[in-house]
């Protein structure tokens, strides 16, 4: 059945996350998480909910500017209207292509910002229709894809110096025999989680330390604080959470890019004492440079990725072995094929990906990745957990699952992306109930 | 007198450039020359264009996605209507800080693509607008200021480790004693040019080696082709160029970002013998460790920055040896605030800036922060030059002339921003007659 993709919605939906400091750090201190949203619409059958009827993708922002998200994401519209439903390999890398090397849009960044995040919030709703219509979550679709059609999905241009389509086809095909083997685990087990929700900058440090403890009950092993905005509140904080969590419990920090480069050193070496598991984000996520001088000059692994604009910047933190970890972002780069490249890349160096979720819609999107990952690319979780942030699941029709300190394996066919119809009613901007019950009376007149 | 900023106006406006391949490269192929246009406008005295009473300021895109833009700026609005008009580099400051420091906007960057170019429209307009208060032209207004102020203008967040504020200062302080002499000589003599009038890809060869022969007639010593799309048509076009303008002349080649690492080395080695003088953006903007791959692999110097995102990206260029030139771009980083980081950092590396222009207005902006950079920074301007393309500069109030190979110094009040009222009302998109005179039957219904 030939399906057309006829109709393109643009939402912009707002979260007011920012009334309980939860995303609070940093450099962010009072975000609204929101989603610019995209809705492709076929005419195939089955309703508007219908399996391959619709794909729905969207970019994380965190409020203010969310309006340029959405203006960016309907530049896109007459690069995908009329197009066919796409439904192979050979489909998305075309439509990724498409969106990306847009020869005037491409001015606009080029694949790096708002319009580059544009183009990926398409591209995944392309990945979610497409894995709607083959009847498969994300994940699996992908895994049943064969190294040969993998390598098609990738744009290499400015890779090759690093990484050859030869070369990924190698580490795709080493890693097919045991495909089927961790496809069962996978589904059996889940995927190694670590929870953000007790380290928010705004808590005060008896929710803190409630929270960690909460999150050692709940089964896991890794949970990571916020620093950076006073090196005593930081020594602090992270003493009272080694106290509660015990030794054995990894606790990762994160600075939100508040650093420069003395600074990084400067303020881990003083909390190195704490067994800091990784230090996320310590400067400029641009600073390639700065990363590698950080992770020489103190002892705690470094760890970046959630702002990293393109597989270029990613290729060059792993070329000057800047990071310990990468840490991918299903919204921040072009979506699925552009997560490729990274993955492939980091195979290549070995290093683990430890992807960035929370956010709205985030951690729904993300885990296909890293289940992909271990299926057909590294083969691997060891050193591996994917960010779990507890906010705002409610809020999708499939949402993320963690058990036991794992995210369980999604099985419902599409990217888990598709927010609930009265989620996006309640939450459009300006005109959402939500909304208009904070406006104040000037604002109304 | 106390003024305020009452209103704030956005324009998208093109300029439909496409029609006659001026413009095009190997990756630019059809760009429609376009600005997203932003006016501040004061309560002050002196009608529509009165000194002090407007600030214009613009991005430069090549079409599509100049809406994108616009929104970008329309969402800068609330940080700039019922603000002081800014007066002094305090004033100045605290706006460029206020605009790239938004917490919720600069997730959509941070500090690249659409929201920073975005921050740059506005940032110029107000340095248009301070510099008319004050009754001089931005580079004049700008090398008299202090060093202190100079250096009270930048952002060093993630700089410190390549330019300290002190380091800046030195730098300003040593450039002080002979600002009054080289002021006099820039207004007598004006500042180098170059031209690529001759070079763009769409151009055939009997009209490459016609506007070539009439540069060097015109007084240029250097001109620029473009190169990347086809080896043998570089290598025949750029043998016609070198025997047009003889050995003395200087003919820089750009790639516009064609080409991965070894591609740019295998290219270049085989153009090499016709004595390029550099070669710009051979690969992408992002790639820092390509760019300095490439400097290492062939004997052609390299040059890149119309592309580069911000002040992080070019301290790792100046960091990692990958340039002999730095290419600044008055509208794609966040203004004069932050192109005043990167004459400082250029400054300290010892490395030429020789900016690019062209496209529509950034002839206009850009000799202004050469010439400042000239008077009061590296006070030099041995190895450097202007890049110049003759387009659309008839749509300006004060439009950028070079006479004899150099640009005559501006002396007008601001930053030759301003574009004529006619050519705005012309090209407005897509309701100015201009682009409804294109529109198709079907379009008009």
């Amino acid at each position: 059945m030939s399906l057309t993709v006829m109709d393109f919605e643009v939402e912009d939906i707002r979260f007011p996350t920012s009334e309980q400091l939860d995303g609070s750090d940093a450099m962010n201190a009072d975000p609204d998480y929101s989603a610019a949203y995209v809705v492709l619409r076929t005419d195939g059958p089955g309703g508007t909910d219908g399996p391959g009827r619709e794909g729905h993708g969207f970019c994380f922002t965190i409020g203010r500017g969310n309006d340029v998200m959405a203006a960016a994401i309907e530049a896109l519209r007459s690069h995908v209207v009329g197009r066919p439903a796409p439904r192979t390999a050979a489909d998305l890398a075309a439509l990724y292509r498409t969106l990306t090397h847009d020869s005037q849009l491409r001015w606009l960044g080029p694949e790096k910002g708002v319009m580059h995040m544009a183009a990926g919030a398409v591209v995944n709703a392309a990945w979610d229709l497409a894995a709607g219509l083959a009847g498969k979550p994300v994940w699996r679709f992908l895994a049943e894809m064969t190294p040969e059609e993998l390598v098609s999905l990738v744009d290499f241009r400015y890779l090759t110096d690093a990484l050859t389509p030869q070369e990924a086809l190698g580490i795709l095909r080493a890693a097919e025999p045991g495909r089927a083997e961790r496809t069962e685990r996978l589904l059996a087990e889940g995927y190694p989680a670590y929870t953000t929700s007790p380290g928010w900058l705004g808590y005060d440090d008896d929710k803190l330390v409630r929270l960690a403890e909460e999150a050692v009950a709940d089964g896991f092993t890794q949970i990571k604080l916020k620093v950076g905005a006073d090196l005593g509140d930081d020594v602090r904080r992270l003493a009272l959470a080694r106290r509660a969590v015990g030794p054995g419990i990894r606790i990762a920090v994160d600075a939100n890019q508040r650093w420069d480069v003395a600074g990084a050193v400067e303020w881990m070496t003083a909390l190195a004492p704490y067994d800091p598991y990784w230090i996320e984000e310590p400067t400029s996520p641009d600073d390639v440079l700065g990363h590698a001088a950080v992770r020489a000059g103190q002892p705690v692994k470094v760890a970046t990725g959630e702002h990293i604009a393109n597989r270029v910047v990613f290729k060059q933190l792993l070329q000057a072995g800047a990071v310990d970890f990468l840490q991918i972002d299903a919204a921040r780069v072009a979506g699925v094929n552009e997560n490729l490249a990274v993955l492939l890349l980091a195979a290549k160096y070995g290093v683990p990906v430890c992807p960035h979720a929370g956010g709205v819609g985030l951690c729904e999107l993300v885990q296909h990745l890293s289940m992909f990952d271990y299926v057909a690319v590294s083969g691997s979780w060891e050193d591996r957990v994917i960010e779990y942030v507890d906010h705002l699941h409610e809020h999708f029709a499939d949402p993320a699952v963690v058990k036991d300190g794992r995210y369980v394996t999604p099985r419902r066919p599409g990217f888990s992306a598709r927010m609930l119809p009265a989620s996006i009613a309640g939450h459009r901007y300006p005109q959402g109930p939500v909304w208009q019950a904070r406006r104040t009376p000037e604002e109304t007149d």
